[in-house]
């Protein structure tokens, strides 16, 4: 099962983290900008090209410290289908550096579109008599809204292809109460949603003890992260809102079991974004996202046990 | 407002369907995927360029008839980055016959990111002095799972370009009710939804009653159709499920107004692959799908009043 990759990474470079890369222009350094616009034009293909070395920039910064990405998909479709491309050369290139890649997608449908998702994200598509894989994630995001008809065609492909899935339970967004906090008979939104995680991942254990369900439960909401780590003890969590969201690293201890394993903390801005308060020069924004890595490697740890298997 | 338009084009037409765009492979006739793999091989871009030509055929077949398309993204991005730029090319192509493209992508996520597929589906990206629309949809399905910070955004955007929005409401697949029908303090979870919808929508009414924010409610539920049609009086409804998915004409009628007008039904499979059923030649699956949908107007304006202002 796909979270064992993951969490073997985890426990090979002692970190528990995940850099998110959702590149804007804003955030990229003006001699990358410069160099891509110079080649392509103010265009979208050119700023895609940006897009893309900043993140070979920054994956080569940090594969040895950080076990895995996480690319936002909305990022790359704002450039368009040249955005797409992008996302799909940065997964490519994080791979060929061992990185275990999370396609922030969210994605949602009805069973049959599922597939569909299913094959784009972390499977293949046959063209005629090849096989290829479209974008070949290790594990994508997913929106649990349609129950199970929606989930279903991602465990085949998660059993076929060793991937794994999070499913959004509790966002790490102020509003995210809004419908997750409200109660049915009793029980809130988000942890109905993780518990048919769960059930879900049932079929999908790995010898580490988690299934290939995850579910997404944010940072910023410290309390129900905790009580979903004691409910669902077979679900990995995707921990975003570390950081710029203003969720604390003590606050995310609740996440993690007895061996340090159990969730990935993801930052976007933080990490991507350290160049601009490093006081290092703009050609140094991928060292200053190590040490920023460094940093939150260390700060979230050092309230952990040592991760171990 | 978005509506406004797609109100209009639905009265020009006396037609309150859309065909949705789902193309794969095995839909396609063979001479026109024979002609695409000789150009491009047995590639994505092979399979992307038949299900332009596909695409292409069947819009010129029903651009007089149909008022809008409604491509599903999952199909596009199951041929990787070239499925996404065939997507590109199909609104493109879409918007030269004049019809109206609601973009099916379901997307979601907290408001930073959000932001970025507002940008991206609707809106536009600015790249140095120039500005850019990715995809150009009129409308955009999306998932309020993460309450209003994910749909504020689509708001802007919305009402700068004279763009819509559907959001998931009651879905037509079989396990929507699994959370959808599920009670918050005695009201299911797909009203309080589609309540939201309302209040998201206030501030955005357009001259003809309905806002900007649509919910999606499925043909296979009409008992709740009619429910939300009477407690959401300016909510527009995409209404998936016709046809293939089991959704009869005579219980659609409940989503509908006085006017004849508060909704669009999709039908997908029924019209693109209307030419397996047939008995035509395979090169006339366009005029396939174009009986199919003049039989699906009929069927469904059969059982409404006269569609007016």
């Amino acid at each position: 099962m796909s979270m064992d990759r993951l969490i073997e990474k985890i426990v090979a470079t002692q970190n528990p983290t995940v850099v998110g890369l959702d590149p804007k222009l804003d955030y990229i350094p003006g001699y990358i900008k410069e160099a891509a616009f110079a080649q392509y034009g103010y265009t979208l293909e050119g700023a895609a090209a940006a897009f893309l070395q900043f993140n070979k920039d920054i994956i080569d910064a940090v594969c040895d410290i950080v076990p895995a990405i996480k690319p936002q998909a909305a990022y790359y479709e704002a450039l368009g289908w040249q955005g797409v491309k992008c996302l799909y050369e940065t997964i490519l290139y994080a791979h060929s550096k061992r990185m275990f890649v999370i396609t922030d997608g969210k994605r949602n449908d009805i069973g049959s579109t599922m597939e569909a998702y299913a094959d784009a994200h972390l499977g293949t598509t046959r063209v005629g008599e090849e096989i290829i894989a479209p974008f070949n994630g290790d594990a994508l995001t997913v929106n649990g809204y349609l129950g199970t008809d929606g989930i279903k065609p991602l465990l085949d492909i998660c059993n076929r292809y060793d991937k794994g899935i999070f499913v959004l339970a509790k966002t790490s967004n102020p509003s995210s109460g809004e419908l997750q906090d409200r109660e049915i008979d009793g029980e809130p939104v988000y942890h109905y949603m993780c518990r048919m995680c769960e059930s879900w991942g049932e079929s999908t254990y790995s010898k580490y003890g988690y299934s290939a369900v995850g579910a997404v439960a944010g940072a910023t909401y410290p309390e129900q992260l905790a009580i979903l780590r004691k409910d669902m003890p077979h679900t990995f969590f995707l921990i975003p809102g570390y950081g710029a969201q203003g969720g604390g690293a003590a606050g995310l201890v609740g996440g993690f079991d007895e061996r340090g394993l159990g969730g990935i903390v993801n930052s976007s801005r933080g990490i991507i974004c350290a160049w601009k308060k490093s006081g290092r020069p703009e050609t140094e924004h991928a060292l200053a996202a190590r040490d920023e890595a460094l940093r939150m490697r260390e700060d979230i740890t050092s309230h952990l046990p040592k991760i171990q298997l």
